[in-house]
């Protein structure tokens, strides 16, 4: 039973037994574990338009291999980047640059988590767009 | 009321908006994105016996500023470091090293979660140990 | 005059008056920020033989955007790199497994600087293998 | 003879033998080392006022364990840190906050080399202001 307050047994999670939660619970810490992971290990790398895209594509998968994740997508706004016309010329990645859009499954249970720009926080928040029990996919 | 599948009302959340999940939903998003920031934000940052206590004292600081965060404690395992010797003598912090104690509380809900290295797993496992309603704290 | 005590005049870096050193030995500097950059941003980063590829690629492309960086190589040793078989069978980025060779170019002066495990350090050591005055490139 | 094109042999650098360089050339790496390390190692961490001194002693104290250091001294800009008011009211370090000063032993080379947000240039600076033989420290 999904959400159950059960230890969750689950014969394809090695690590299931640490974990006193349910599988809604677990989708959320996993997908906060995840946007937590891009914005502090990629924040401060040099960018400019000459490889954002490729950085787009490493932290995305980057992503992919960690636990639970069936999709993820990472845009970097290239508002302020441009062609570098001399050498001091790229900026190095901040979270406000950050749009990340992730969706972790944890037995039926699937998190859509998403990192964006709030500009009434002033701030690059992390949140749960949804949080549904899926048996579909 | 606690795991109510209502937009959260809390007034001291201005981003208790954008989120659509329950209390204890939000405080395991939120125990994970610190976890998952600690971990990929120091890992690699050099370590010897020399620097070890500040390191330990400023992820927990750096954790501290962070939203809905209540209490941390990082103990980084010594068994590897020492006294410098010789130029080359010091380490770089892996995850490996790393043992964290957070509590998370997010109105009533409270995340207590960890990273521990697991032998069984041989991995520094993310995990929740408990999430409970608490009232009193 | 290459390796001249006078402030640089290079119409192409608008930072020259700043350095106090001569050309080589601002080109020594720069591959040290280079290799130092390369080590403690991706140090931590989820690595399998899924994501191995376009991970090196990446920091490839993050250190062509910065000054001076005429030629770079990464290549990440994938001995310990397997397919994910289960959830959790993935490694972080260490810098053991790092192998770099950079080529950067200050006026007439070429620095070529490595990262490579040295087995009798027992350390990923950052070094210049060559620091030459070349005019021909 | 400080600054010939000799190996360097220093019976306690016990990595001299892999580099090709001077003295004067080797304390500028060296020193580019530890900038690009502080740099992209601890940007992207929280900081906000109730913190802000620990991670400055904890970045010094991460330069200090490293080879060939014998001074460094680091300073975050407070313009933007205030005390939390709300949970949201912290910052992440940015390259732009940083001011160090750094200076670096090889042989009887010193240099001494900064990071200082440059105005004219929009530009956290990297630099060398100053390398010089000094046989008294």
């Amino acid at each position: 039973m999904v959400g159950s307050k059960q230890n969750i047994s689950n014969s394809k999670d090695r690590a299931g037994k640490f974990f006193h939660c349910t599988d809604h619970e677990r989708a959320a810490f996993e997908a906060g574990i995840k946007l937590g992971a891009i914005y502090h290990q990629f924040v401060g790398t040099p960018v400019s338009l000459g490889n954002v895209d490729v950085l787009e594509k490493a932290i995305e998968e980057g992503v992919r291999v960690q636990p639970f994740v069936i999709d993820v997508d990472v845009k970097i706004n290239r508002e302020n980047l441009f062609e570098k016309k001399h050498q001091y010329d790229y900026m190095s990645l901040t979270g406000n640059m950050l749009n990340v859009h992730l969706k972790v499954k944890y037995n039926h249970s699937i998190a859509v988590a998403k990192i964006e720009y709030i500009d009434e926080l002033h701030y690059p928040l992390m949140f749960i767009s949804s949080l549904e029990n899926n048996i579909t996919i």
